[in-house]
């Protein structure tokens, strides 16, 4: 059995425990929602009233220059890049997730059909994330392709000669299941098809090789393990062999003047920019953007503690004890674990279902939890093969293990009390 | 001749006055650049910490509820609305205004080509808005479209049978000139065309009535006259006739989660909201976004003191005033108005050349007043038939008469004095 005393232990042993003070911790919170949207760093206070008070109120125009904030996808660009094994010049932060996707699958499509025309599928798991289905289909239309559907199981014997790109989320936003990126990636291309990874979930939580995996493109998102704040841009990454290419105007439609060779040319005609800047767009939201700086400030400051490493060393410490002490704290009330045990299959989150029980259980305990400070998440099934899902997030640079005792004892109590029987938390209508 | 006195006598009658208050103007600074990018109002900064430290810092995800991110793209929407004549519920603010023509030039041409399949050809002005241009290009490539240029003159002339879409930006950003949208939405009707006005240089600035024109798309800035901060979010519209199509899914290829009819469902196949919600994509940036309602506030106040009529008169009377000081106090200097006499034709901006100069003189110009307080900017012609050009924007909401005077006594002084000949002028490596 482990004991409290064990979980204080593992506290003053983290190498990485420092970094917690960079962060806001609500009051009485234990908050398990770091894929969902990270903690505040607190250093973002007094950014965005600089940003805000100095660099817009004061300076105004002139800090396109004198601030930087013409080059700031870039300069993000680059930070992000050391989370995630590309180079420096391949990443730039810009738009939305959704958007960013739509980019680097329009190139991947037609970079794939310049190769050979008859590839005209694109091959996802029925259990990625929506948005990313959503923008297949929407391309789809406009591009003559089919998208492919399969389980996790079926990626690979899917690959036949028709495909142009697999594109997958590394690690699954409900299961917390992980991709071996680099065999997959080795699959797709010994087929012929190009790559597209969603690192939603990946990027800051757990290591990523894209450079070594020989990945062809990546989006990924800021707000969650980056600790972007609420709608933070996202990001995009494109392999040189691809953002180089000449042949190909136009590879991405999204045809703006900050993906222009020479913005400020106004010139009539676009050019697009070399390398990773043609995959932008427009004029970038400065303040949101300026406050993503914040967050990864605090890799920064974990590189010193060990970097990447040292943070999946400890994500992986925080989710194998979650695992235990629910599976020995809490048996007997029907949870059955959903995220793989075996670490190279596991992301850094810890999803469970409610085996055996009434319909929206599971709804009513996370609202139970959330009540005494736990803040996890739920995510609906849809009634047939996908359960309803209790979601923990684990954020390595924040989270310390006595939270997670505290988290599974309040799991615990919610299951053995019957306290989420309660009215207040089977109201639906609100999303968390 | 007009005097100082009679600019502060303005000043003092001028029924707008309360609302310069708004603003955060920076000491010595005359702004005229508010085209560019406008003045932060003094609520920013405490809104700016409230949804960063409160919202974000405190109540984390259920800020989405409880603080109203979510609703956020339809809530600014609907005020927005207000500006330009549309319905509340055909408006959202979101992502940027060249994502945004991307999406609503990309419904125009799916809706005409339904109707006609011959329709290939997207008509627009050669000196628009060049990433206006480059979105077109960028969809010509993948739609089998093509782009004709012409001039203001030619815009009539040129809409034949084949045309699908007629692209305007209804005030130019270099020469100030605005378009007869009434008139030009039912010429492009008449044969058969659609209609995407760009209203970038208009929305705050001068009075619109979209529904009046009986116009189909149209999009907009939020950072220049509504005041949102840099980069802040961006709107677009959509007449109710077209987003209550049923019968077209994927209207817009950028179909991402936010647009969905459930995005909190998780369904694997997209289907579109209802209405203009089908035009939103992906997560916004919240604090970026938030802080664009703070400018939609002052148009708020400026309702009970006339609105955009009252924003109208005055903006004309402050360029009128410019032009009318600059002529008298800075004849023979070379100096040729660009933006139209007529009021019908003028937005809210004055341009002048300098005719017989030096190559460089304009930038030179500007420098030298930019260093003694008085902020407009340059855009450098094309070395042909477009001209360097000065340019100053004229925010009603905060520009004073007295500040007019100012503008344009510092114009006299720079170029009776030769000041702008100093070499710290003449580096054209600062873009501002």
């Amino acid at each position: 059995m482990t004991h409290l005393n064990d979980c204080r232990a593992l506290d003053t042993t983290d190498p990485l425990r420092s970094l917690r003070a960079h962060f806001h911790i609500p009051p009485s919170t234990v908050y398990l929602d770091g894929n969902s949207l990270g903690l505040m760093p607190i250093a973002a206070t007094a950014r965005a009233a600089q940003v805000v008070q100095q660099e817009w109120g004061e300076s105004l125009i002139r800090s396109w220059n004198a601030a930087g904030w013409f080059d700031l996808p870039q300069r993000l660009g680059a930070r992000i890049a050391a989370l995630i094994g590309a180079a420096p010049e391949e990443v730039v932060a810009a738009d939305t997730t959704s958007v960013n996707l739509f980019k680097v699958l329009s190139a991947a499509i037609r970079i794939a059909q310049h190769a050979d025309p008859k590839r005209r599928v694109i091959v996802s798991e029925r259990s990625n994330f929506p948005t990313d289905l959503y923008i297949a289909q929407g391309l789809c239309q406009t591009h003559g392709c089919r998208l492919e559907l399969v389980e996790a199981a079926g990626i690979v014997p899917s690959l036949g000669p028709e495909v142009a790109v697999l594109m997958l989320t590394h690690v699954n936003y409900r299961t917390g299941a992980m991709h071996d990126m680099a065999g997959l990636t080795a699959a797709a291309h010994a087929s012929g098809a190009l790559v597209v990874w969603d690192l939603a979930h990946s990027a800051g939580a757990v290591p990523v090789d894209l450079r070594g995996a020989d990945a062809d493109f990546a989006v990924g998102c800021g707000y969650k393990y980056l600790n972007g704040g609420p709608g933070a841009p996202a990001f995009l990454w494109v392999h040189q062999r691809h953002s180089g290419r000449t042949d190909l105007p136009f590879m991405q439609p999204l045809s703006g003047w900050w993906g222009h060779a020479a913005p400020f040319a106004f010139d009539s005609t676009y050019h697009p920019a070399p390398g990773i800047a043609q995959f932008l767009c427009g004029t970038q939201p400065i303040v949101s953007m300026s406050l993503l700086e914040c967050g990864l400030d605090v890799f920064t400051a974990a590189q010193a503690l060990g970097g990447m490493a040292a943070i999946r060393r400890k994500s992986l410490a925080l989710t194998d004890l979650f695992i235990a002490l629910v599976q020995e704290r809490c048996a007997g009330h029907g949870l059955a674990l959903v995220t793989p045990l075996a670490h190279a299959q596991r992301g850094s989150q810890v999803s469970w279902t409610l085996e055996r029980a009434e319909i929206g259980a599971a709804y009513a305990v996370m609202q139970a939890l959330i009540a005494r400070g736990v803040i996890g998440d739920f995510r609906a099934g849809d009634g047939l093969a996908q359960p309803d899902i209790l979601r923990f997030g684990f954020t390595p640079l924040y989270m310390g293990f006595e939270d997670v005792w505290h988290a599974a004892e309040q799991l615990r109590d919610v299951l053995a009390s019957g306290a989420w029987r309660a009215p207040q938390f089977r109201n639906k209508n609100a999303v968390t």
